[in-house]
């Protein structure tokens, strides 16, 4: 079997390369191990970048993202109790888009399926090879059981933070991480959202979010110790933490029926280059930011659109310029989401190691960004998402 | 011996504290260990926040700080060989003026003395004594011999961080600190400044920073190890690493004598509260801050603007409240000097224990803060100084 882009994982990334370069005639075969039910359902992050959308928008993937999407034109920056807006719109002439990554992998499966383009669920014993010659292969065996072989011209390793493209090529790869002394307890409730907007919270006992999914289905986060056991947070005790730390005047927690939950750890990790051979890493394969900047599925979406486009010239005029400079174009970007994600979580979590001076600093930076119109600029101008092209 | 407010130090926030109480009518008498020429002499800050000219102005001190003063519309931020300017002026209507803190020091003490005011040198063996009643004392031997006592209504405490009156009151204080693993070697160069503005360079080997204090002399400073001894910085040493770290494209560094050098620890320090009883602590005596910002002196000079409002309510109405508020009034903008400072040392220096992640954030965020402008709108209302009565 003969592609041009063999793409490994059916995630935000390899699916939106799939439909870029479909829409550039590119040819493509995307694997994923996973079944669609799966990758459908799974839970991630929910807040689109402004360049995200557009992206999405022009690519004629906007019908349902118009239709169910949450435009957000700010948010709170709650700190002792206070809520300090930090008026996206307002400041930078754009706004965020709550709107879940399953449904955004939802409406590419469908583009996918209905345009009959090549996706298989389901595959195992995915390897890749020849990734020095201009004929890299990927072996695997599909769904029904047949060992198969996919000769690329070039090989997209989409496949996460635990795929197995980037330890293919660890020996050539950089690592640069940081592991938090936190993690995030997640819960998806079935209940409207307490307030219109996100409420990002700095509290004594930690960090609290509130976010949505939809009007009637919030999502809330809490700051736990890392590898805290789930077990530790019935229901009740969770309601309860979250009433505390997002305590504030006029400000009522409306809680329900809890329908998912769960402990993420938090970390920041970049494998540099972004490219062996003819292999090319994008999204959570290549680096992972803390969800406090919500820039993952973002970062992942940017990756590819450089991907897609030097493909593009590849195949269209066998240049490889834009190939040749994927991984320094995109890991511009990707440090600049690294740099405001650790500085948000810095900024608002509460580091268990952390001493007094840490946290007089902390409220400092927290009282002074919401009270300047430059560093409400430039915190805003960083969330709604850097313009693609933008120096960084 | 009577007077209203007893002053300890004769730097700039004891010198100054005397002068505004005294265009209020408020009695007061400095008492300082040093000679009156080593205080002219001792060579410290040398950037002068817009907040701090305009008093210095109101209060008729700016004669020769007009004349002699070196206003700077704007500095250059210089890392990977390139500079990117940062436009004071043109970003937030402000100025900085470079103006030796000796040399305000020397407009103060002319000015006490032209006024025919109490101000006593190399006294010795100063203490505080029943700061928690209405009639505080301190106890000092005259620069005669002779010992004297000095009854007051408030006793100022400007004897910097290494001076008598924060330990008098040590139990009633709590301490934030942090001590910096590096520190700076400062060269004053009989040479002229090789650039018009001030160069905050970040380089691989270590921060530089090329300053001045007049057309004729330069000022520069290098990272290096804490407690370099200097003896390892022959002047040749010294202008080959400044030539290293300040390398850029068409850029020449002006060597000359080299009249004095030194190395300083880097710290951040604050003690809280402000206030004891009868005492008030104002500037070094209080709180530290890492050069890097240059907020020292200017913070000294905004502490004691404060402290003589108090006074000067106390003491024509009775009332308390101002001072009342003293500490917290004058934290609120040292928290702020203390994270801006934190900020620009940590953007700027290697840090010797800092992994490679920490460097790729260092560079993104100098990166980004070279190219956003809400990002250098921030770095530069932060640098000319916020307003007195600005929020934070």
């Amino acid at each position: 079997m003969r592609t041009q882009v063999g793409i490994i994982g059916a995630g935000p990334a390899g699916l939106m390369l799939a439909h870029l370069l479909h829409r550039a005639g590119i040819e493509s075969v995307v694997l994923e191990n996973r079944s669609r039910d799966y990758v459908e359902k799974r839970v991630r992050a929910g807040v689109l970048e402004h360049p995200t959308v557009e992206l999405l928008r022009e690519t004629g993937l906007a019908e349902r993202l118009d239709a169910q999407g949450l435009p957000h034109h700010g948010f709170a920056l709650r700190f002792d109790g206070v809520d300090h807006r930090v008026a996206l719109t307002e400041l930078t002439g754009r706004e965020i888009t709550v709107y879940g990554q399953q449904e955004v992998v939802k409406d590419l499966i469908a583009a996918r399926l209905a345009a009959g383009l090549a996706l298989e669920f389901e595959v195992t014993g995915v390897s890749v090879h020849d990734l020095d010659s201009d004929r890299p292969r990927i072996a695997y065996t599909d769904s029904s059981g047949a060992a198969r072989t996919l000769e690329c011209d070039i090989i997209a390793g989409c496949d996460g933070f635990h795929g197995i493209c980037r330890p293919a090529v660890a020996d050539a790869l950089t690592v640069f991480e940081r592991v938090y002394p936190f993690a995030w307890l997640g819960v998806l409730a079935q209940t409207p959202p307490s307030h219109e907007e996100l409420i990002y919270c700095y509290h004594d006992r930690g960090f609290a979010l509130h976010s949505m999914r939809s009007p009637e289905v919030t999502r809330l986060y809490l700051q736990v110790p890392p590898d805290e056991p789930i077990e530790r947070w019935p229901d009740d005790r969770i309601w309860e933490e979250l009433g505390t730390r997002l305590a504030a005047d006029g400000f009522t927690l409306t809680s329900g029926p809890i329908m998912e939950k769960g402990v993420t750890p938090m970390r920041s990790f970049v494998a540099e280059p972004m490219r062996h051979g003819r292999l090319f890493l994008a999204g959570d394969a290549a680096h992972i930011v803390p969800p406090t900047g919500a820039k993952g599925m973002n970062l992942a979406i940017a990756d590819v659109r450089v991907l897609a486009a030097g493909a593009a010239a590849y195949f269209s005029t066998g240049r490889t310029e834009l190939l040749d400079a994927y991984s320094d174009t995109c890991l511009r970007r990707v440090w600049r989401a690294e740099h405001f994600s650790w500085w948000m979580t810095s900024m608002l979590h509460r580091d268990p190691a952390g001493d007094p001076f840490d946290q007089r600093l902390q409220l400092s930076q927290l009282r002074y960004t919401a009270a300047s119109r430059a560093a409400l600029t430039s915190l805003a101008e960083n969330y709604v998402g850097l313009p693609f092209d933008a120096p960084s």
